[in-house]
């Protein structure tokens, strides 16, 4: 039995040492790669990936898993459940469970797949610099026809979104997020009318000149104290923020600093050190395996969204922070009040581009591109209708709409590299984090006294026990319920901001 | 018969996607890898060799070679040679002779022999810090037996040295290198005696402060001038500076500047800029196959020892980068003529250690170890034996007697990770520079006059043109018997040596 089980684990280690080169060569490519280098990159990641799919629905691993459960069925196999712990039943049955959507696309289709997303993605580029959603469109149509095939490879028993959003949110239906959602809209489109028409100033925060250097050291110093191991970890420079794990002893972020914005460079450090704690928090010993690996990308999110907002972008964290910023800035910072910045650092500002949005309203941009996604994947829907759909929902949810497609449905890169059903997966991670919180806070009542201290060791305990350390051993939103003790609600996200606006906007 | 060749050439193709894919984690880890990472990086990379090892190997790839040649002979079969090409036909036979190679080891003894490296490499380390040799002395037993049967399993028809020589500078001999270091030799230590008891002064080259952020900015500036395209390559820092190519268009160099020391971060760089011309120098086309590798070891070296001594460390050079240097450190160089500069940078100083060695001591160096190389392959010496003929041949060519082992047996990684052979690559390569550069100036009579107004475009042309694109195309002694129309010759070398140390030294 147990021979069994080390012969998928074995093989499931050479998977992960693979893919975790396959990692490193992307890693590079954003941030070292010099650019002559790129078509070559282009062609060897391809082949690699082929490799990576060769090998996780190979004979050799399909034999090992057929030792252990019904490839049919899911079932593990007669004789050997009693021998096996729970988490060995887990692991196996979503090692299973990954095997299925791997094999379930046919080689020919992986490959046009990956054409189209490299064609869709080079149209993409080019339409966004020049501002022309015409150049995109048929590449856009492609890549949703493409997608409902796949969903339907996936299983054709179920509806096509599902089948996408699994891919990122296992276990999570449409139905379920629409509800979530639903009523998030409504709250937060409450929120934003009590907030409109008034001003909180900006104090020159995305105006003024922020050295560098001094950013990334407040920044490193932030970082570490927030836990992050140094030993197993680097942080470097990219276009794009981003954070990536090779294994749990070498996850890396990477952030922007920008000379004219003082939040930018800090907010996405500690948004992606959020994400590298989880990964650095992973089991060991159980790298490799589903009980090794993140629950989703929902509750990864969870975790960067609860370091950047619920702790960085706090009040007691700035009680601690705010004197040590101005240490590094004080002729910029001399005439700013701790209030005031923290005001500042949380001023809603409605706009059209997701990437630049407030917390308040991100979620409304989420909430429209998925909306738009469900229409896409239910409907016969042409280019110029997709279109036409992004600004009536601009209009009716945020009362704006972009002055060129760059800013309205040329924005994202998303669908145009061929990732539908990754969106809802952003504000699912708030919604989350925020029930966490809750929890924590009647767990450790002192914990937000020790974010004023700069104390975060418990904080990263608790998350490390209670979330990092279980891999997928439960489903994701089982994860949170069971760990919060509470069906999924949006109340402590809706009652965390109603209190912060609140304050801050005096309603 | 294009299919087959092409068949071939995808093969060859894969096999560089992935075994460029290691290098990248190899140079990761000198240059960025978290400390932490190190555990899980060894065994990944361990597992990536094995697995290239199989593709090399396995019988898809023998397959397409069988159509192509005969396995045993290595004689292109009857009915294709007339349709080939020549340098089709040199490909084909290059490849056979590697696949010969990769498959006379059994599998067992690939993976002994990569047991003893590491268990080797790790005694060396802890030999080294607590200086003593005992703690080596059996790994390096085990490496030498091991050697010898490597060296059988490679060919039991000849000599077990020559045998081992051959991976690193193909189809050259012992008996050849016994004749070009016995002359070499000889005349290496005749102008030592000319030299030995006249001083240069050094001139704090080695003592004074020297701005690290102004000794890389003076490094870039000189690696661009010498024709280093950053487009396709980048400079990182790393202890041992190094350089490593993935593609001709991304062909890294690492460099160590030391605030003590002006010029090893320096003549590193130029160094391995030499190495990195090479490799952004070889044909595309034939990425991945012979005709789009380097030529041997000891031709990559002949690069590298080029632009380090013939050009970083020559008169002209300094002409026109002296001035250069001066505005970057006025204060430490103001009393420092260019003529006082000129010989403290080629200054004679006789020592120990290998990697601290002048340009004319430093073929004693290797010399001596070639010479323990050939006892240690064709005697049975016990490691003491070894150690005390380290001793002994200080003794003998340099004076000198190391007064603990970490600067004698022990100072070099090259035993400890089981590379017998490597050695005569270094001064072979000093070689071949010299009769390059003496064709070169036939052939560009101006080429010295080019270097002191800063253009080297001609020169990187000309070694582009007759070293760098060729690939393998040629043996390397052919090579460079071909190019510069000499049979293999130390004259040019010993010339420019006598000439050099003439004028420094005044005899």
């Amino acid at each position: 039995m147990s021979k069994k089980l080390d012969d998928l684990k074995s093989q499931l280690e050479k998977i992960a040492f693979l893919g975790s080169a396959i990692s490193l060569l992307q890693w590079d490519q954003q941030v070292n790669m010099p650019m002559g280098g790129g078509a070559y990159r282009g062609d060897q990641t391809g082949f690699l990936e082929g490799l990576l799919h060769k090998m996780k629905t190979g004979d050799e691993f399909k034999q090992a898993l057929n030792k252990l459960i019904n490839l049919d069925t899911g079932e593990i196999l007669e004789g050997l459940k009693e021998d096996l712990k729970e988490e060995e039943r887990v692991l196996i049955y979503e090692v299973w469970r990954d095997w299925n959507t791997s094999q379930a696309l046919p080689g020919e289709f992986v490959e046009e797949f990956s054409k189209a997303q490299t064609a869709s993605f080079i149209a993409w580029q080019e339409a966004k610099r020049k501002d022309d959603f015409d150049l995109f469109a048929p590449h856009l149509k492609k890549i949703i026809q493409l997608s409902k095939q796949k969903a339907t490879f996936y299983n054709p028993n179920i509806l096509k979104y599902d089948a996408l959003i699994d891919r990122y949110e296992p276990y999570m239906t449409q139905a379920k997020i629409d509800q979530i959602f639903g009523e998030l809209k409504f709250e937060v489109k409450g929120l934003l009318s009590e907030i409109e028409m008034k001003k909180v100033d900006f104090h020159g925060l995305k105006e003024k000149s922020w050295e560098k250097p001094s950013q990334e050291r407040f920044i490193e110093y932030v970082i570490r104290d927030l836990g992050y191991d140094w030993n197993c970890g680097r942080q470097d420079f990219s276009e794009h923020p981003f954070s990536i794990s090779f294994h749990p002893t070498d996850s890396r972020i990477t952030t922007h600093i920008k000379e004219k914005d003082l939040l930018f460079g800090l907010l996405a450090s500690i948004h992606e050190c959020g994400h590298a704690l989880y990964e650095q928090g992973l089991n060991k010993e159980w790298f490799g395996t589903p009980l090794g690996e993140a629950a989703s990308f929902g509750i990864h999110e969870s975790q960067s969204r609860f370091y950047e907002t619920r702790i960085g972008m706090s009040k007691p964290f700035w009680d601690r922070y705010y004197p040590i910023l101005k240490s590094h800035f004080y002729s910029q910072l001399k005439d700013i009040s701790k209030e005031d910045f923290y005001k500042s650092l949380n001023r809603v500002v409605p706009g059209v581009i997701r990437l630049d949005a407030d917390e308040l309203t991100y979620n409304l941009h989420i909430i429209i591109r998925y909306e738009m996604e469900k229409e896409m994947m239910e409907k016969d829907l042409e280019p110029h209708e997709i279109s036409n759909l992004w600004d009536t929902k601009y209009e009716e949810i945020l009362g704006l709409r972009a002055q060129k497609p760059s800013e309205g449905i040329l924005q994202d890169v998303h669908w145009a590299e061929g990732y539908i059903g990754y969106f809802p997966s952003y504000v699912l991670g708030c919604v989350y984090a925020s029930m966490i919180y809750e929890k924590m806070l009647k767990d450790m009542p002192d914990m937000e006294k020790d974010i004023a201290k700069g104390e975060f060791a418990l904080i990263r305990e608790w998350l490390r026990k209670n979330i990092h350390s279980k891999g997928r051993f439960k489903k994701p939103l089982e994860l949170v319920e069971e760990v919060t003790e509470e069906k999924i609600t949006i109340k402590p996200y809706v009652d965390y901001l109603r209190k912060k606006y609140g304050e801050i906007y005096s309603f």
